[in-house]
């Protein structure tokens, strides 16, 4: 099928690799250099030592020829691509973001479009404008949002290279939160202590410190099975002990972080619902001021 | 008597100042340029639009002529002022340090010298090497550390200009963890959050977590009237809403911040009694990874 991928960053091209194997794939770019880029020379992908590349289409205009969209750009850049989105034809949209930020616009989007939700359980590092380092193999996960029909998608959807499984999942919530709470633990904490990931165990203060914000992120997000979310939380910091977070590169570097999508999401349903959330608050005041910081000189 | 100042910062410059009205005072700083600048120049002190003159000596040495010494360095200077101290003979002296990162230093310092500790409730702001804004009135407190007999020196020191009373209290542990736990709340929260001491009251979410921080810090501290001190916490806010706290300019501009000295004997307080002190090891780790921050380009 004819598939837009929307955003050019790891993900972006990471999705436009693998997805070009088996389908037409146009990948859509804010900046016209990295369209003319992706046109002239395809794609690379690095992995395990190894360079692929394939062909790859690029635009930087969404029509409406595609079956597909991949919307893969970050949460705090959708409001600029939502009007594209509401311009063209009827079609099947995926949102890939991480957090949940996006939840409550979709949620008060009025479009014709069929929307799914998904996220990315793959390493990807961008090494340019049109190469991409698969560092960690994983899954794409995905979910019809509202009244998305998906049976016809997923059949599309399922021949695909077995390192980029897409696999489809019957419950929305539970895909989103349960990535969700894995994410509002251990990227906040990470990025204000300046630590990796395992640190987050092996140092009791902030394994205590961080099951309180597990507890206020459970209660807001009504998870039904706190133990094997705590469990999945520890396995994850495990398995990425050695691991800088997304979060953590965001303040080191000096962008924009995703603790709107990721806190501000929990903080706004703590709100609707009248729940306590002192220590998200806290730590979303804390990443908030880090990014003021690192993006002016002292 | 003879009063050596020791440390050119705004406290020490503040003290110079007034203690030379009545006593004969020379400051010692570690610049040999601020010496010689305050032995030509005096000290100006600023207040209330005014501006006042006092003539005093300065030096780079410590001698055995003083009848008091005050030290005014911070804590993390101290180090290298002790070796100074251990070479003179019997004296008093006077630590007016922040926080009570120093008490466990003075404890295992066996010297024959005369110890006291003091609080400085004074505002008061370096303006250049010998002139000192004195931004907000208060008090010097201070307090007999250990066996120091502080009779004769209280008589003298109780001669003073009215806008900078020196009182002495019996009880140096009351007196120095009163200030402590203030600190330990509005500092760390005001500097990660980077906002004025005011908005810790306004923001419900932060007054919550500033709680929780407040009631580590009263278990490891063993205050006796937690009532009284909390109040004694949100008055201070309130009075100081204005108010960027010492450890918010120090991360602003880059500086060592006093974490060590307010934080870290809390901390080391909390290990040796087997204590939790979650918050604050989360507090004290995020302070310390925004002073590697600011202390390199990214």
């Amino acid at each position: 099928m004819k598939i837009g991928i929307i955003g050019g960053g790891s993900v972006g091209l990471l999705c436009a690799y693998y997805l070009s194997l088996h389908h037409e794939v146009t990948v859509v770019t804010r900046r016209k250099e990295q369209a003319a880029a992706i046109q002239s020379e395809g794609i690379r992908l690095y992995k395990g030592g190894e360079e692929f590349s394939a062909d790859c289409s690029a635009d930087t205009n969404i029509n409406s020829d595609f079956d597909l969209l991949v919307v893969t750009v970050k949460q705090h850049q959708l409001q600029s691509v939502f009007p594209w989105l509401e311009r063209i034809g009827k079609t099947n949209i995926l949102f890939l973001q991480n957090g949940m930020g996006h939840i409550h616009d979709l949620k008060d989007w009025r479009v014709g479009h069929s929307i799914y939700v998904g996220i990315v359980e793959h390493g990807a590092v961008r090494k340019s404008d049109t190469a991409v380092d698969h560092t960690g193999l994983g899954a794409i996960k995905w979910s019809a949002f509202d009244e998305a029909e998906p049976d016809r998608l997923n059949i599309l959807l399922q021949h695909n290279h077995s390192d980029f499984p897409i696999r489809y999942e019957t419950d929305w919530y539970r895909l989103l939160t349960g990535k969700l709470i894995v994410n509002a633990c251990i990227n906040p904490l990470t990025a204000l202590l300046q630590v990796k990931n395992g640190e987050l165990l092996t140092t009791p203060a902030y394994l205590a410190f961080m099951k309180l914000v597990f507890q206020e992120a459970c209660l807001i997000l009504k998870l039904e099975d706190e133990a094997e979310a705590w469990e999945r939380v520890r396995a994850v910091c495990g398995q990425t002990k050695e691991n800088r977070s997304s979060m953590l590169v965001d303040v080191i570097e000096g962008r924009q972080t995703e603790a709107d999508a990721i806190i501000g999401y929990l903080l706004k349903e703590a709100s609707l619902h009248g729940l306590d959330a002192v220590h998200l608050e806290f730590l979303y005041g804390s990443i908030k001021a880090l990014e003021r910081n690192t993006n002016k000189v002292f």
